[in-house]
């Protein structure tokens, strides 16, 4: 069997880490420890007038508040962004980086870089004094795609918006490449087979997870952007075969 | 639950309603209302001096004598350009296209345009005086790469050929493009995992659910090409899926 | 039910005919004879001083010995080159060529040729007279990505260098691909759907499969690099249906 591990999953934009509710529930019956932090900015009341750098520093501030070590870092979506930042800052605790459907952002780029003009089209009509929140119509049918609109409902009912900057700034990914390219941390990609958040092709998950360099270990999973909602068992099983050494 | 549909499906070049007979049975099990007329220049017999414009009436007029509303409507292969243009004759019908394996012709392209040069390579070899239809080789080798070769010939041994200017009829889809991209008319796309009918990369399904917008919703389904003869049960999960609100 | 084939197996680098156990247990017990010889260069205490050409020698000298014909010739990873020339010496005694997870080497290249930048940087850092064997890392990463990490090891232990020239010669390959074009040898191309051996892409399977011509017949199954070992009923039954006629 798999050694234990000590798992820390990030919520991707707009949820916070009562989405892994039900992930948790079964890693944890597997014997593994299991954290869900909520990242500033995100949740209802959270301030919208953080930068990039503000979410990052309350992801590090988690992780060493509770001493964690060996950790197996998972973000999911944009979270892809704040682990890779995080890592940057606590490499020693970190033993593998997990990207979930997530973006790995090139260097000097910001996660609206990443994202295909059509979806950045829609962040430009929203109001930036609000907060970045995409419209339901985009979460229902991309990310949402394979459930029922009621459940796509609840899912959107619960989300709150997030600062503007965080897909705005620029980032600093150097250390980050870094750690990475020499072996330090290793990294893992999960992409469920069913995501279509971003469109296929150009914007691919294939894309992303190049970027991650030739050793990182790629794995497919059932379900779509939010298996941990509809497929919490088999996401998992899936996490743990990414995770473990 | 979900609420019942009016499903329409229309069949792919070569074939007629009764290729549906599985589906639409696992589909009226789960409460739905289904259709599956042939269209004009299908079926044995059927006139081989038509064009496009008049397989599209067929289905138009089809729609109006049921007097059908809030359709889905799902267009198979080729037929993905019959109801790209009967939606623009009767877009107040119908809720949502729902493409299963389907060409997203481009507005000024023919059928044809779409293929890929080693196919429209066969057509070329085609008498057109006969109409068109693919030789048994390639029906075998990339729409029934998942059947024994019995049961691709008795697919085969029911196709009868469609008129060639359902290939070669430059099609305005202009108004399509508006309707869908309006959100007046929304769009899902099916892929079966093992469909290879089209080769993989430039010619891929994922070029031609592109076509159908940042709102397409995109959902994976077991079988290849005629998976509504292999997978019947699954497939209509997946029209339900691809289908509902 | 299919008729009962002969299957020839050929294991990929670094390993030998023992890979192919389960999957051979598999195929027998539906009725079918299977072969799985080691190629020339493999196995424990292999010479290292051997070109392409005579790992080719080694199977066409099997095949030849063994009277066997309408073989079914599967060919593993590199095992796609081995393949390809051994059809060019007995094309009358194959009826299909079954590439999995494998190379269709371009007329012209080498094997390297094929394989993306970042890896052969790691052929580079091998010694040229131990013979090529890649690092753990990678096969552990990439080529047993769903394994436990004592499954990855228990396959890396078991194999051997292989000569360099194999991955360094160039090969003529204009026969088989008139073979192949001409229809008188058939194809299908096998991709288990969690292989990432090479990354998604420009060097993904899709183009490799498309090399074989457009009746090659393309399946997808469940597992990775190493599917024989971690699915060998699955793979069984893939191989049936890429093998049938």
């Amino acid at each position: 069997m798999t050694n234990p591990s000590t798992f820390v999953l990030v919520h991707g934009a707009f949820q916070t880490g009562a989405t892994w509710e039900h992930v948790a529930a079964e890693l944890r019956s597997h014997g593994h420890s299991v954290h869900t932090p909520t990242l500033a900015g995100h949740g209802p009341g959270a301030p919208l007038n953080l930068t990039h750098a503000d979410a990052v520093a309350s992801l590090v501030e988690y992780l060493r508040e509770h001493d964690l070590s060996d950790i197996v870092l998972v973000g999911h979506s944009i979270a892809g962004s704040f682990i890779a930042k995080a890592a940057e800052h606590v490499p020693e605790s970190i033993t593998r980086l997990v990207f979930l459907s997530a973006l790995a952002v090139a260097d000097g780029h910001a996660l609206a870089d990443e994202f295909p003009p059509e979806q950045t089209a829609i962040f430009g009509m929203l109001d930036p004094t609000q907060g970045v929140l995409l419209p339901f119509d985009l979460i229902r049918e991309r990310a949402c795609n394979d459930m029922a609109r009621a459940d796509a409902e609840t899912i959107f009912g619960a989300m709150t918006p997030v600062p503007v900057a965080y897909f705005t700034d620029k980032l600093d990914l150097r250390v980050f490449y870094e750690l990475i390219g020499s072996g330090r941390i290793k990294t893992s990609y999960i992409n469920p087979v069913n995501d279509i958040s971003f469109p296929p092709g150009e914007y691919g998950w294939e894309k992303r997870a190049q970027r991650l360099g030739p050793l990182c270990r790629i794995l497919q999973t059932p379900g779509a952007h939010y298996a941990m909602t509809t497929h919490p068992a088999e996401l998992a099983e899936t996490l743990i075969h990414a995770g473990r050494d």
